[in-house]
């Protein structure tokens, strides 16, 4: 499938990487393509520069959000939380009308060091949020509870561990599963938890992802769902 | 030990009469013991009246906050979260100075109905709030993260999964360690998530405790981490 990766950072090239692998044609959306090829440095997570990342990734194209957004029958959104809305606007509303949104970004506020808080919560979610903005998009939150190594590849855990899945529209979330089936998730430990009010869940977890990456000194870790 | 439980409701109830089989000297704390020992309707959640659940066990007393407070050295606060801060007041801080104060209560509202958000979130938890209101108190938060059942019989679930303690008081942490254990929870699964910081972590959760019940119509669950 043509499929748009919002976001050049470590979730976005694991995505974009891993969905390229498996046959899918990918674009990868950024603010400014020139600026983001132009970067020399590692960024703030020790993530090589963009273009080096790229030379591994050949298949995989670098445009600006709104070109991206025309090309991908399936959007993701892997950019920066607390930017994510910014990025969907640059994306624009008509490439992202009727098609499935799979949002996967932690809306951290970074601003006051680690550990982060979040920059919505509780009452509301940037799922909600970016719904809300977009109603003729199809929403699915998933994949956000945890590193994006796991994402992508969650044999790399021993055992079973679960991934949620939360959206008003049930066909997209069937979509996402089976993206997700073709990453190595069983379809079986997909758990669908609702509408998309219960993204709040999915994100408000991230606290204790990182708790849990500070008490283990790593994020290389999930959760598994023990049922009676 | 002697040990004070406050809440009359599941929880308190679950932790008490567990306690009280391990041989502990346990006294439930109430607003007002003469009210509660009346009622003799089931509550919202359908538990049964507190007069009858004390029927079948004996050894655990009812007594006024304060009273309860004083007879504990340890001290659980099992109050509905919403209401943990006045319950407390009434327990009062001479009660909790020095002592033990296991918090193992969720700060629900309920007032917008299921699913319910939380009272205090992301910038702040209940347990924080405890413990700068009673800073002589040493504050360890646990056990919120699942079903009372869960908490004090963690063989109800199969095989091996988790519980979490913060606080800062590391003596404290051994302390609710130790009592978790005799629930049968081995050290190994019990995660030391760091300070009174991290009860945030554990609090959040509960949305996921929530969206996970209502896709399994069920709260017999808990989670495992599962590492690399």
């Amino acid at each position: 499938m043509k499929i748009a990766v919002l976001g050049t950072g470590m979730v976005g090239r694991a995505i974009a990487g891993r969905l390229s692998t498996l046959g899918h044609d990918v674009v990868i959306g950024t603010r400014d393509a020139e600026q983001t090829l132009a970067r020399t440095e590692p960024d703030w997570l020790g993530n090589v520069p963009f273009a080096q990342w790229q030379q591994d990734h050949q298949a995989v194209r670098l445009a600006a959000f709104a070109d991206a957004g025309a090309h991908g029958e399936i959007i993701v959104n892997a950019t920066q939380g607390a930017l994510s809305l910014s990025a969907l606007e640059a994306t624009g509303a008509a490439n992202l009308s009727g098609k499935v949104l799979l949002d996967v970004a932690l809306p951290l506020d970074l601003s006051q060091g680690m550990p982060p808080t979040l920059t919505v919560a509780n009452t509301d979610s940037l799922a909600e949020q970016i719904q809300r903005t977009y109603p003729e998009a199809r929403v699915v939150k998933s994949l956000n509870t945890m590193l994006a190594d796991i994402m992508v590849d969650p044999a790399r855990l021993p055992g079973r561990h679960n991934v949620f899945v939360a959206g008003e529209d049930a066909a997209a979330k069937e979509t996402v599963t089976g993206l997700l089936r073709e990453f190595g998730w069983p379809a079986e430990d997909t758990v669908d938890l609702g509408g998309i009010r219960a993204a709040r869940a999915a994100e408000m977890y991230g606290a204790m992802t990182f708790a849990l990456s500070a008490a283990f000194n790593s994020f290389d870790f999930n959760i598994a769902i023990v049922r009676a």
